[in-house]
């Protein structure tokens, strides 16, 4: 794989955090960027090269984003199919259609990974008021009920431990399609992200163990306080997956670890993810950097990391916190460049390496 | 000090490589900027929110460029001093534009630098041919001759070790201002990388050894191989003349180190450093990130290191290593974006990390 040349242009479908880093690591290989966002007001347009602001429907606008880029590339698993269908018709779009498709669909997402012999919570197919009934039934009176499409950072979800309840989320959500995931009493959620060549390598970053609150990512802790094998297990998981989408990218996945040290995959996000923004201050090669890599056809980084360290998101009025964290002198902080801290807006992290200087290494 | 709040907006003169990195640095803290550059193919201007292409001595464009920022500093000192005199009535600049005045002189540099009782390389100043022969006399016969003014990587610079050599270096530079330096046999060069916040807070990286190779640097190397004692006194004499300056930003001051350890002060560049590059991948805050700190008035980062680290500057045709260096796969590689490769431009820097993966600590 000759790979693309410095000077070449990287597309991004997607201006929010995750491709304004992908614009920055971009730039550090010496590639240009194009942003392609609906949002005048995108995060990401401020360190690309070009925006490029229509919707993703503009099938002529999709059209001039292509003919301008040497590759294509999406920071959210939400834009619309047939837009990057039209795109992958038009030059190299990376990672693909396929993985996709099948994220933005919650059944299909866990059907495939169940097929490739990776557990998953158990999941009910609902399609209306009763199909919920008996599946709240199936699931031990327990579960959650997500909609299958377009749900994020914990919206779009209900907490179901009741028929009324399951009643009452039908009356929320029934609108749309609808799983049910039985309840998991997982133990720790960790994270692999994970990196696929167009010849077919594979590199994992070390899985970090993750705490959410309201559905949010609040904190990815580096190592995981887990045993090596069960680490090994969840990379080579990471692999079969990728390996079966005929993936190219970084791709996140999430797990639940049971009591029992089990692993269950509760999400994949086909994109860089909240949960690897630690290797940008941990590791020689980021997360942001390994994916330009890997899009681009060249070769992947390695995925060592030369500290031990805690990532913590800023989200809400999280930002009223920087004065303090500029104060610490050794965090790295990394804010999106958002005018406006609403409630739940991821509005930058800070990922602190240890040992912090002038601690002793207990090694 | 209450400090510039995120959404603020940074100016920047100067659009290569160093503003670059800058806006960066200064979009990872949640800031705009905008580069004042005349080329409109400015490396910079890919990385920052907005680029101003007019001549420096444009002062309505100086005008409206003040008028959009919050603050302004520069990423190059040969910012002719009328343009950021002007704009320092309009809006703080960063550093002060006496330590612009004092760096695009050589001999007033020199001069300011004896005055705080540090050493430099003997020099002269030189106003004919007739100075330059008596001046070379006096330096044993042996020196550099370079211009007061406008010079950098070499540019403007002859080595004289004979009258002749001297005439004709007369000929080639007389035209300008120029002194003679006096040959320094050293055994080799540092560079102290220090920063002073608006509060007068101090803060320096460790000093790195440098290899140059026709007047351009070409490697940093962390740790340099010197007694703590010695790299303590560079920089404390980086914090008096940092004090003297009453500066705000991060600045480089390269010195000889001659065989028995004693200082020169060999330069004074009032802005990031080539030579500390090496800082964006071995430390949690770059250069970068702490001249945008200090230039906005917020708390200096501290200064220590995860890593031991060699940089390298890729020059001219250097950029065809570009493809091994990704193969390394834990180099962390930075290219400025330059379409072409010509010799003597810098294209981009690699800076590799020690112990590598899978190498053994010998601590």
């Amino acid at each position: 794989v000759a790979g693309l040349t410095p000077g070449a242009t990287i597309g991004i479908l997607g201006g929010g955090q995750l491709g304004r880093m992908l614009a920055m690591a971009a730039a550090r290989l010496g590639f240009a960027t194009i942003i392609f966002d609906p949002d005048i007001s995108a995060p990401a347009a401020q360190t690309a090269s070009r925006h490029i602001a229509a919707p993703y429907t503009d099938l002529e606008a999709l059209a001039q984003f292509a003919k301008a880029c040497d590759v294509i590339t999406y920071e959210f698993e939400n834009i619309p199919l047939e837009a990057a269908r039209h795109l992958s018709g038009l030059k190299p779009v990376h990672p693909p259609v396929a993985a996709l498709e099948s994220s933005q669909d919650r059944l299909v997402e866990k059907r495939f990974i169940n097929s490739l012999g990776i557990a998953t919570a158990p999941f009910f197919e609902i399609n209306g008021a009763q199909d919920l009934q008996a599946a709240l039934a199936s699931a031990g009176g327990r579960g959650i009920v997500k909609t299958r499409r377009m749900g994020y950072d914990g919206k779009g979800q209900a907490l179901v431990e009741s028929p009324a309840a399951a009643a009452q989320a039908w009356d929320e959500l029934g609108a749309h399609p609808l799983i049910l995931e039985g309840f998991v009493d997982f133990a720790l959620e960790i994270s692999v992200i994970a990196s696929r060549g167009a010849d077919g390598s594979f590199r994992a970053y070390e899985p970090a163990m993750n705490r959410h609150g309201s559905g949010i990512l609040r904190m990815s802790i580096v190592p995981a306080p887990l045993p090596g094998e069960v680490m090994a297990d969840a990379v080579a998981m990471a692999q079969r997956i990728v390996t079966a989408l005929g993936y190219v990218g970084v791709i996140g996945i999430e797990f639940f670890v049971t009591r029992d040290n089990a692993l269950m995959v509760n999400e994949i996000a086909p994109r860089v993810h909240n949960s690897g923004h630690w290797t940008e201050a941990a590791c020689a090669i980021s997360q942001f950097e390994q994916h330009i890599r890997a899009v681009s056809g060249l070769p992947l980084g390695q995925t060592t990391r030369h500290s031990d360290c805690v990532m913590e998101n800023l989200i809400g009025d999280d930002v009223e916190k920087v004065p303090g964290i500029l104060l610490e002198g050794d965090a790295v902080l990394h804010l999106y460049g958002k005018a406006e801290a609403r409630p739940g807006r991821k509005m930058g992290h800070v990922t602190r390496l240890f040992p912090r200087a002038g601690e002793v290494d207990p090694q």
